[in-house]
């Protein structure tokens, strides 16, 4: 038999019966695993995300599917969408790996010496842009909380498909960095991110850069692309060698694609019943391996199921 | 100037007046860094590991160290001593990297076609163990608590270099699964673990495994080892073709080598004054860069520093 330490991706969780169940019942009732509440699932449950929110990466190994979020911080995604229609990535690369932080991409040349002018440049898109790292909460966003509390935020959950903090004293609500999540790099001043340097996390969920960087989505797709690489050896984690950087080919829009080369991408919506009852699954373990289930999670364990659309007929 | 888009390594943080300094002071109060924290810190405020507990792992692309925790998992640690120091790593290999969760390394062959005769031999050492997935809480342990809560356990802090969940009312504490933490894979049944098969996490903490399986250790060294390979393209992240694993060259004991040879790491204590400034200092971050200190932080987020220890005179 595998040995396997655990069992927990979704779509190889085995059905078993409840703990739970009565002993000697001869009908044991049954509690349904994730793969089987994501086949029993609804084709509405499910959203394509919309192809100008979609960014298309492609690296030497694959493709990643980048889903940018404009309600949250949406003057970085219209100028990121900008950066992207006018080719500002192709041809640039993935410049740091600092394990168990984040992977960052951009512009090679974007390091320390000063010199700026071997930049390349941003074309129509905007150099500075107001911080976005929070925004005011807003009661008609579809919202699904999370009930085991959080350590930095006082209410988590979802909106949209991304991972959520919120503080109605403040009045504000921000994505938060959970591994995936995709945020833009910036200089000490606020006011310095644009978009041409982008990080995704890869770690334990840095959650203290929460309400300090603008966090601008979340990748879909390829996430195993950016993680798995070896990490830089400068500080940072930057490499240190320019052969050691993994090139961009190109970074394109799904809008810009004919729509026959769009990817087929499904997201589960995250206010869809089918998405709590996976988290409860998940909170609440019930098959042959977990002998103490949590009874709880936290919000940055929590998989957001994504899959590829059924061929239309 | 460097468009990093943080500045967490405690190594390289700034020195910066705190964000809290009286606006027009000539002489500005000023909040440690974490680097000056580390440069001020005693010499007995580190440890050195046991050899006996010092597990050094020899891979292609360098040295991983691991420090076992006998207090938390004694019976496993000696079997995994016992492992070691009859070779049986030696020729094995990383046989799963699963993103966002674990890499697991043992026996190529322990896979689940059934044959159990192609499987390396355990020598002396035990095929079955008691699960040791808590312990009954030793108030004799130091434990530093850390002030924020947690998710999943209702009390957190550090015991003897390693994080740890604690609950008074079952009278039970246990290691935590938090990045770079080294547990026993096992099959279904709670006593199938024994060390053969070892794994360690890589991507946010799966906490919901606290309790359910047999934490041995941590990596203090070579994380970036285990945490940049490729993904597994097979089932839980496994790795579908022999080639696509990594060879492990030789696994020993420090207490094995000759003194000379012997790994000079060392561990700042987690029940010194450093260790506590280091903790306060990352909830409460007074640079430039952080604009909304968190005034938190969660347990899988503290790092335990490691450093050479200085060459003897």
């Amino acid at each position: 038999m595998l040995r396997h330490c655990l069992a927990t991706a979704l779509a190889l969780a085995l059905a078993l019966p409840a703990l739970a169940q009565a002993a000697g019942d001869a009908t044991p009732a049954h509690t349904p695993t994730p793969k089987e509440l994501l086949a029993k699932s609804q084709p509405q449950e499910w959203r394509t995300p919309a192809p100008d929110n979609l960014i298309v990466m492609q690296l030497p190994q694959g493709q990643v599917l980048i889903e940018l979020a404009p309600d949250f911080t949406p003057l970085h995604a219209a100028n990121i969408r900008t950066l992207v229609r006018e080719h500002y990535f192709d041809g640039l690369a993935v410049v740091r790996v600092q394990d168990n932080f984040v992977t960052q991409w951009g512009d090679p040349e974007d390091d320390d010496d000063g010199n700026k002018s071997k930049l390349r440049p941003l074309g129509t898109a905007k150099a500075k842009l107001p911080p976005e790292y929070t925004r005011p909460l807003d009661p008609t966003l579809p919202f699904t909380a999370l009930p085991d509390g959080d350590v930095y935020a006082s209410e988590v959950g979802f909106s949209e498909g991304f991972p959520v903090g919120r503080d109605a004293t403040l009045g504000q609500e921000w994505l938060t960095h959970c591994y995936g999540m995709v945020g833009v790099g910036r200089d000490n001043e606020p006011d310095t991110g644009n978009g041409s340097a982008l990080y995704v996390v890869i770690g334990q969920a840095p959650r203290g850069l929460d309400r300090n960087l603008a966090v601008v989505g979340r990748v879909l797709k390829g996430m195993e692309y950016l993680s798995g690489l070896p990490r830089g050896t400068g500080p940072l984690g930057f490499y240190e060698k320019p052969e050691q950087r993994l090139p961009i080919r190109t970074v394109q829009l799904a809008s810009a694609l004919p729509p026959v080369q769009r990817p087929t991408i499904e997201v589960l919506r995250t206010d869809s019943a089918t998405f709590a009852a996976l988290i409860e699954a998940k909170r609440n373990r019930r098959d042959d391996f977990y002998r103490n289930p949590a009874g709880k999670i936290d919000l940055c364990s929590v998989n957001i199921p994504v899959r590829e659309a059924a061929a239309k007929p």
